[in-house]
């Protein structure tokens, strides 16, 4: 049985020693190791693949003695997942297809190993991808006087079917704070600029209009304060004087959609760990 | 005999037609033509290379005659090199050698056909470079009470020596608006970002802050706003959380000397128009 | 109305002020021109588009005019296109549906202005994406005692279809010399390595037993000769020892997608031309 | 004090604990560590970076007590080194002064921590940039004839200044097998195209005629068979049909300065393990 261990914690002497030396201990092997120090802040992180005995291993037991043994003596966070299970994947969409289905064909494919419980986005325009999918789809329009009906029903959806985590495949709708609240570091959007260059509405006319070189896309971790979550992945693309406006989002739509889903398939492959407002993300 | 052609016009129907066609008749031979419309402000730009007989090809009244039937006829701004002129551009420098030293290699190899008169800088530290490579060093300080005096000597400079166009190879100081004034979209800075991120001072320290996963370089032409004239160049490279801000530092003297290296080319090349603070860079 | 025109012809002065005076004289207005010389070759290339006044312009006639009055004396090859006509594209495919559904949700988005008229497969495997997006499904097999009858299906679907040219999107079949003479410079393939490297099979198998450090994905015309065809269209990824075959060949499908969609869409908006088993491919 | 240490041996369960217990015993901290498997091969590579006390510490004495305590038992190739000692590099050139420009640029600056006992070349062209930077030039002919005694005359520089491992910095010159034998893994080349894509002689006209889109540079350690050793890095540039083989040339010579540079510096920096005719690059 493989399992995934992240951990954070503040830097001391021989601490990868005692991680690896209790797994060992435990009858587990290394298959991979990665680890950072943080040496401003004297942050330790580290992220783990091990393999058990699937006949032997209990996750549950292994948990409590690795928190118990290790986790309490060196003032660590740590999370342990088996690769086995399934993070639970809600998809917010608006009008725009091409993240859409960049998403769902790599799922298809068996590319994200990920539970897509279902689409919701605040237009009808989609419901025919999410018909093509076989995927439920949810049309929670967002008008102002709806708002906090519409807020209630996408909290009352997350909380039934189990959502771990939220990603905004070009939602054009600001998340309220009590959805960021709930979902800390769990919801990933994608915006269409190299942050922190052309934050907020309409990057592309903004970049157009500032005659840059280059146009890029940035995937981030949602926090309270608007497209200045932690970064997990960024992109760019070369643009010159012959490229309008249009050709900017056409050329985007290109990055856009490949920097989600590599993000959102790091966030699923638990490679992500997040520290003041920064992202470590393990090779 | 080569020449080039550079024009900017309000956009209207023949003018390729009657560009192309007074060439022809005045014996020149069109070797290279591009040509591009902006739209959103009806303006046409294009750039020709074309060759003529040597012998009887005579520039000055070639220009004349340009001027007097075309150029008024159509409204055109126009300039009219020969490819065998070299243009004479100054190097201001401070404490960094990177630029400095890409430079002056591509300048010994012949790749960069341009005059280096001097070098100035407002410290003394790289006069060795200059002296490795026999080219006049100009040490101007520019503390708060030399600051006109120091002004004036550049200026001085600038006019004996008949510079064309100025390069700062990471000149690590504000130039003022007289010098700007006089050298119009003929000032040539490489800022270490991917703008417009990041402008002002220590970029690499507020990419760091930030988190980003790509650092940039930008060279473009000075305007009294800082770091806000038309781009000419732009690129980027990855980072992740496992650089410090000297990592940052280090893998972006690669992107500001190669990025500065090509800028300054397009320039001598005569490839790029400046209008509307954008630049068209042709091919 | 908006034609696009292709040109080319041994180069020769005055070739670029004829033609643009034959479309000014004929009423149009060129708002787009960019033009090529082989200079080792001595051949002109040029693409333009030209806005004319849609009720009097008759583009048969001006077709007419332009091989009588300039194609003839030039010696030049040239084709004219309406902007509103669209290509007849046929799809191929294999099992991997990752091309597949980059260019079904382009298509669906409006990006690709083109007609699919039908998707063909040597295995049933997509069938269901034909059918989610509502396009006729072909399953040929090409086993080798059918090979003979496979080919006749294949041509009498395209005669049937009018098809104008074909896609390979990853499509694991040798196409017939038949097919590519019927079809010269008219079937893009998208092959999973940066050619020449890697030709032939298993690009990714061989990649990874070289241990390079980036691999890329090259689309080509078909010709005779495997993987050898003029090249479209090229991008690379950086890839480390960390990464094992499967990672190359997941990394790999991103390249492939994207680059396939972009030489398709260059072929359709008529940008390339070929030459000496090389393309010219217009901005 | 810091030290490097970079291990490799047969995979096996426990061994990352072994390594960190036996440092932290030792009274060394941990400051950096990465690990790799290669499944196929089932082999383990570490490399670690560790803090120990200056005063207490001995090398020589840490080094015979790892191999015997450590590296016996687990059949491990290892090598320790302090972070303070300097490797010796030879530069061999012969015309092209790009890369080596570069590079004495980055030495000069202090990027490179290394030091160049003398630059030889098998040309007297480039002699004037050794004496730029006061670095010993030895020009050594290699003419049909002379081979014999240039060869014994390299050899004969090499041991009398102690040399750790040569660049060949566009060298134009085939190394003779005696010399890659007494420097396995010890001398770095630059190719100048994406290999395994156009090896050999003259790789910029060969990508020419083949009309490729992109055009690259590979750094490996040179063994018997010519641009087929282990390559360390290699990066890529776009090209078009636009560029004629002469801009080939100037495009890739950023190239190769570049990624000659980060290699040479990966080697300095003891970041690269050679197993299988591939590396492994630390980060």
């Amino acid at each position: 049985m493989k399992i995934f261990i992240l951990i954070n914690c503040p830097d001391q002497s021989g601490i990868v020693c005692s991680v690896t030396g209790f797994i060992h201990s435990n009858g587990g092997n290394i298959i991979y190791l990665d680890q950072h120090v943080d040496k401003s802040e004297n942050v330790f992180f580290m992220r783990l693949e091990s393999d058990f005995d699937a006949q032997s291993f209990k996750l549950k037991e292994f948990r409590t003695s690795f928190k118990k043994e290790l986790a309490l003596t060196h003032d660590m966070d740590f999370s342990i997942h088996s690769a086995d299970s399934k993070p639970k994947m809600a998809l917010f969409v608006s009008k725009y297809n091409h993240c859409l289905y960049d998403i769902l064909s790599r799922f298809n494919s068996g590319e994200l190993k990920v539970d897509i419980p279902f689409i919701l986005s605040n237009h009808p325009d989609l419901a025919y991808i999410a018909a093509q999918f076989n995927i439920p789809f949810y049309h929670v329009p967002f008008t102002k006087d709806k708002r906090d009906t519409a807020e209630q029903e996408q909290l009352k959806l997350l909380k039934e079917y189990q959502i771990d985590f939220i990603v905004l495949a070009r939602y054009m709708q600001i998340v309220s704070s009590t959805l960021i609240d709930r979902f800390p570091n769990k919801i990933i959007n994608i915006h269409h600029s190299f942050l922190p260059a052309f934050a907020g509405a309409k990057p592309y006319h903004a970049a157009f209009a500032r005659g840059v070189k280059i146009i890029g896309a940035t995937s981030h971790y949602v926090t309270e304060e608007l497209d200045a979550g932690p970064i997990i992945e960024q992109d760019v693309t070369t643009v010159s004087h012959t490229h309008s406006i249009s050709d900017f989002i056409t050329k985007g739509r290109d990055l856009e959609k490949i920097v989600l889903s590599r993000a959102l398939k790091l966030h699923i492959e638990r490679k992500t760990m997040v520290y003041n407002n920064k992202t470590v993300v393990f090779s």
